[in-house]
């Protein structure tokens, strides 16, 4: 269910070397699910993005991308596409500026704490979990980015309207850092966001040692999700092979972990097997199978 | 309208030798029909192919498929793009195994004793008309078919499961057999599918003599579809034409008979005609059109 | 917003020299717009084109076409992919003939009076506008039209059905002159369509001097449109600047002007903006912003 893609291959369009390009890529999952609240099942999924970029005369560079979802689940195969991280930008010495479905500064400077991915999200969906999305999508889900990286840092602010003119504009502003300490892959991220008198703050810290270790942690206070949480995750990465566990809590009781595998098989084929487990008053895993879900398959990118 | 296409032309992706691809393909109509129960009247259409595919490093192939198709038939041009026959599948030296809007096993086995397309496959869609789909699509159209081909034979098993866990899973089973005696290509398909105390068995045969004559008959016990039905076909082809008439009934009181005649002007265009003759107390043709329906006009790949 | 793409540039299909293929290009806008009844905000909107075309061995063309396009304005990020303009056509030395979402051969045969684009199309969608589609889409919007060209003069005629047998058939028929006089490109338009005692009558002129000065002016007699119009466009073009202003009335009252500019920035990026004044007792521009609307962004062609 993870929207980013493994891997982007496919790139078919060239009409001249500085000309606008369409490309494709594609991404598919096989396997069975289960939880608490459903049954154990198959599940099958596609997903297809459309990548535009072009650049002008003087090397202004734009783009444009939209996915092809699904509406349904595993549960409805003759599903509707939906349109998805719809977005525009355009990019030149001035840095960066992304319109559309996209993340605020907030969650732009903020790393989840998540490795890998599996087919229902079981590890990074359990009632403990968090990713920072703060406020984004509050209305109509039109995010203005722009962003701006000097060296290895990057700063970023983002206004999303309501363009009823009702509520306040959700303004954000996140900055990060990478960069390499002592062999060790360092990454912070800080972010804040705020409107209509409820803000949102938050970090995020990660370390890939050389020896495949990573660690990443985060800790957010965030009115527009109802609490203060923090999160720790620790994996290993060896040759094709990726473990991670995790685990979440929000200062309102919810809590919960989570446990992730992946196997690269190469080709854009991966095997994937994620678990999840909550304690929560309010109805286990947001991904909706329950208080402990899991879900194994192969993810597949085209 | 058949979803099969005549061709499949445009293959745009190359990522490298091994890696994945995607390629899209299209078809699209453009003719006249009518029928007793419908104004004779234009028909347009248009289907979208994205068919992906790809590798592991240790040879297991894998890919996935998904259809755009109209929601609309040939009085709303500004429909809806849908979704249709989503699957993804794995193959490798133990078979092949396909999740999604896919052949159940006893469908799989048997073969349609209909040959050509039209535009609304008038002649295939007769009140005494079937396809040997059996109870494929009764829960949520998703089916998980595993096949292995062995020399001229192929075995196949399905299981299609209720979600909500109500009712019995789907099974069916299948077999097929292509060779050429005498030379005579000869096929024969017998299929085999169960749920919820009820059953199906069907056989499909075929004989394509050298002569351009193709004999094809079918036979089917199908207690999903309500009853026992047989039927048969008869075509010739020569060069560039392609022509057939084909007789079926139900022991429930249903009958029709359709011809087809196809005729290919080259890269990718066919001219079709189709017409449907329908005995029926319950209301002519699957198409909707009525007793007797008719269909002209040519069939685009691209 | 407007449907015509200003450049078309990706293809990627290639199946042999004479085999039929597909391609993809799309279109991506961002920027601001605003108007009396609007709050001034944000604007992103993608759209994607699949065309196809083919050929038969005796050198019959033929192709298809459909565009995905938003449900949404600017207001639903995740909205629904929709088709548009979804047409079937077939050509040869007898003429072409186009089936689908097409202009009848009224609307075929005359030219806008405007240039340029712009994000809400504001120049051109003030309450004096009219676009000259008469009777076009009144059923289901699935016209035929058959058109013949030679030298500098086509002729069109074309019918779209009321497939419920209770209206006439909208029956339209059209030609259009292009030639050089003095230096002068010119074009003329004349169209006439009729359907249940009503019908339209149409005029458009166009003139292009080596200076770069454009002049375009158009009448019409349309009472599917409820009355009688005119309007007027000076425009002038000098490198990659395009700039037009143009005025329009109809006799029922309504009335508006409109400034368009655009300037090219190169591989596929054209800055836009536009601007439009209604004076009218209904309800302000047909873009549904209010009497007097404007935007301004970049167009983007991939």
């Amino acid at each position: 269910m993870k929207k980013v893609l493994l891997a982007s291959t496919a790139l078919f369009a060239f009409a001249g070397a500085a000309a606008a390009e369409v490309s494709l890529s594609g991404y598919a999952e096989i396997g069975v699910f289960g939880g608490d609240d459903v049954d154990t099942q198959f599940h099958n999924d596609i997903v297809i993005n459309v990548n535009m970029s072009g650049s002008t005369d003087n090397g202004l560079e734009f783009g444009a991308k939209v996915q092809f979802d699904d509406t349904n689940g595993s549960s409805n195969i003759n599903g509707w596409p939906r349109y998805d991280d719809e977005a525009v930008w355009v990019s030149g010495s001035f840095g960066k500026v992304t319109l559309g479905e996209t993340d605020g500064a907030y969650d732009w400077a903020l790393s989840e704490i998540y490795m890998g991915t599996s087919l229902f999200d079981d590890h990074s969906t359990h009632a403990g979990a968090y990713w920072f999305t703060g406020a984004d999508g509050w209305y109509d889900n039109q995010v203005m980015r722009y962003e701006y990286s000097f060296g290895d840092f990057a700063a970023g602010i983002s206004a999303e309207m309501d363009d009823t003119g009702t509520g306040d504009t959700i303004m954000a502003i996140g900055v990060k850092w990478s960069g390499n300490m002592g062999g060790v892959d360092l990454g912070v991220g800080l972010g804040y966001q705020s409107a209509n008198s409820m803000d949102a703050v938050g970090l995020s810290l990660s370390a890939a040692m050389a020896n495949g270790v990573n660690v990443t942690a985060g800790y957010a206070d965030d009115e527009f999700w109802g609490g203060e949480w923090w999160g720790l995750g620790v994996g290993y990465t060896a040759g094709a092979l990726l473990v991670q566990a995790n685990y979440g809590e929000w200062d309102y009781g919810d809590s919960g972990w989570g446990l992730v595998a992946n196997y690269d098989l190469g080709g854009g084929a991966v095997a994937m097997f994620g678990y999840g487990s909550s304690s929560s008053g309010s109805g286990g895993s947001f991904n909706g199978n329950g208080d402990d879900t899991w879900s194994a398959g192969l993810g597949l990118s085209f």
